[in-house]
């Protein structure tokens, strides 16, 4: 079991994991690829003292080497859930479950809430994750909504299961879909139901009727991720030791609010890994 | 009138005011030197994300230099009096008085709430600034009680002034004392009055009279440096965007508690940036 899992990939996630290295903790970055950090697009950063005048994918990279120099590992995925499992936590990485004493939630800023209704048929078949649960949904209707092309394959897998498989891009160039999967050109409303199961998307052009919806986000509102998890709708909300409402899950960087900026960010990473290690201490003790 | 005047010198200052700048804000530090940062004793730094495996010597030289580089002014000195003047602040800093329409303090890791009876008679005796406060003890009997060299100017400032000055010395290689003021090798151990006023200093050897005692410190209690300031005895007490009980007076680094590190103080100086820089110009627009 790991001691501590940090699901994010940018400066938060890496300053988190260098931290915990150097108090000798094993860890592991579930994340996404390195360009999918905010920080990768910036042009010129020159207010993180220390480091004046470079850009953002060069100052990742550096972030990214002094990292893997102490010994931080980096497996690329997209973390779709995290359990509770009372005494540890169990990561859903595509999938791969890994267990972990801790865990850092460094997952960037949550652009959205999500549409309307999104949240209220989380597990009534919303979904953000087809390997994970597109088997309840073998012959039936189902959508997907992407943000990126992760969410081609998501829909080629559905496209073997379902009867039907509909796909909204929200992003251009759509270029590895399977022929069976039908692509629409609409802009998600919201997700309509019964209250108990859901029955259709409405869009900007027409209200479709579906079994399921699978949204593939670049990041995912937060307490979509991990039950329980307290947010203030968008940002999660933390103690200044980086502590959430749950036990021995932090959080750090942008995905806790305002100002989005590095340091704010690499400071609080090393914040919550000093916590976490402190608090693994603490349990073991025991 | 300065935008923002920032009390320090290492890390958290250096951070604050880097970022003042990025806003178009007029900023000093007001700090000791750089080599009375904690960091500048450090041998190897290996957590600061970015910056592998340099010296703390090293680091400060970069941090400084990346904020003179854009426009920061630093003056040599150190404060010991902010005044709240209702719209701004004024800073003592040796009897250069600046004003600022916020404060940022990052003052460092506040070693001693002092000594017993210390902060009962500031100002009934007890002071921190000899070129401040020498003349209310013009042939009088006063004690200075020193942590580093800067002290022995006070006394000699003293010497001028009053009948008789004794100067303990808490620090190894007295060098440039007047001949008029005896140096005792005493330990402090309380300030002791009539409530109203100072009468004694009582050490480890003796108790001995006195008109006024003047402490030298590297660091002082950061509720003695400006009136009201909440603290928890110790730290400075701050919300998640480093706002202190007082308006527009912000705290960053160390002074604000554990975990006592670079990445903290960097992210901390660059939030207290931000929100002196907020308010000011919601104030500005008033
Ligand atoms: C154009 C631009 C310019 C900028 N310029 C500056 C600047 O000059 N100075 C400055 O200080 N800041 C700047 N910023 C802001 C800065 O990039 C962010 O504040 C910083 O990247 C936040 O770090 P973070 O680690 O919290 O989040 P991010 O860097 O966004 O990293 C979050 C990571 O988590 C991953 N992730 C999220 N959810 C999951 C999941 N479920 N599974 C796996 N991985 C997941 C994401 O893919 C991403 O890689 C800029 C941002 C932009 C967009
Ligand atoms: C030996 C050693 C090794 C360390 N190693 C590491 C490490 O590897 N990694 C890490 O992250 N951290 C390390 N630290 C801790 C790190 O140095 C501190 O966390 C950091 O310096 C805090 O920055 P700061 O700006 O809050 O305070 P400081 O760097 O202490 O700066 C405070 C400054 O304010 C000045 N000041 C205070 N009061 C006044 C006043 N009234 N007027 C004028 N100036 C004033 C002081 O003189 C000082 O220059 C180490 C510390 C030491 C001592």
């Amino acid at each position: 079991m790991l001691d501590v899992a940090i699901i994010g990939g940018g400066p938060a996630a890496l300053s988190a994991a260098l931290n915990c290295r150097q108090r000798n903790k094993t860890v592991c970055i579930f994340g996404r690829s390195l360009d999918s950090s905010l920080l990768f697009a910036a042009e010129k950063v020159d207010n993180y003292l220390g480091l004046p005048d470079v850009n953002g994918e060069e100052m990742l990279n550096r972030f990214y080497s002094h990292a893997v120099k102490n010994g931080v590992e980096f497996q690329e995925c997209r973390v779709t859930q995290v359990l509770n499992m009372g005494e540890h936590y169990m990561i859903n990485a595509e999938n791969n479950f890994i267990e972990a004493k801790a865990i850092i939630l460094a997952t960037g800023l949550s652009k959205s809430k999500g549409i309307a209704g999104e949240l209220d048929y989380l597990g009534k078949g919303v979904s953000y994750c087809a390997t994970c649960d597109g088997m309840l949904y073998r012959n039936k209707k189902v959508i997907v909504i992407s943000e990126n092309e992760e969410g081609e394959a998501e829909a080629n897998f559905l496209a073997d299961i379902c009867k039907e498989v509909l796909y909204i891009p929200l992003y251009k160039n759509v270029s590895f879909l399977k022929e069976s999967v039908t692509v629409l050109a609409a802009k998600p409303k919201a997700v309509i139901g019964s209250g108990e199961k859901l029955t259709a998307l409405e869009t900007d052009q027409e209200t479709i009727s579906c079994d399921g919806i699978f949204f593939a986000k670049n990041t995912m509102p937060p307490d979509s991720l991990i039950f329980g998890l307290k947010t203030d709708g968008k940002n999660i909300e933390v103690d200044r030791r980086m502590s959430t409402n749950l036990p021995r899950v932090y959080a750090a960087g942008d995905c806790t609010g305002a100002p989005y900026q590095i340091a704010k960010a690499v400071g609080e990473g090393l914040v919550a890994a000093l916590s976490a290690v402190s608090d693994i201490d603490q349990m073991t003790k025991k």
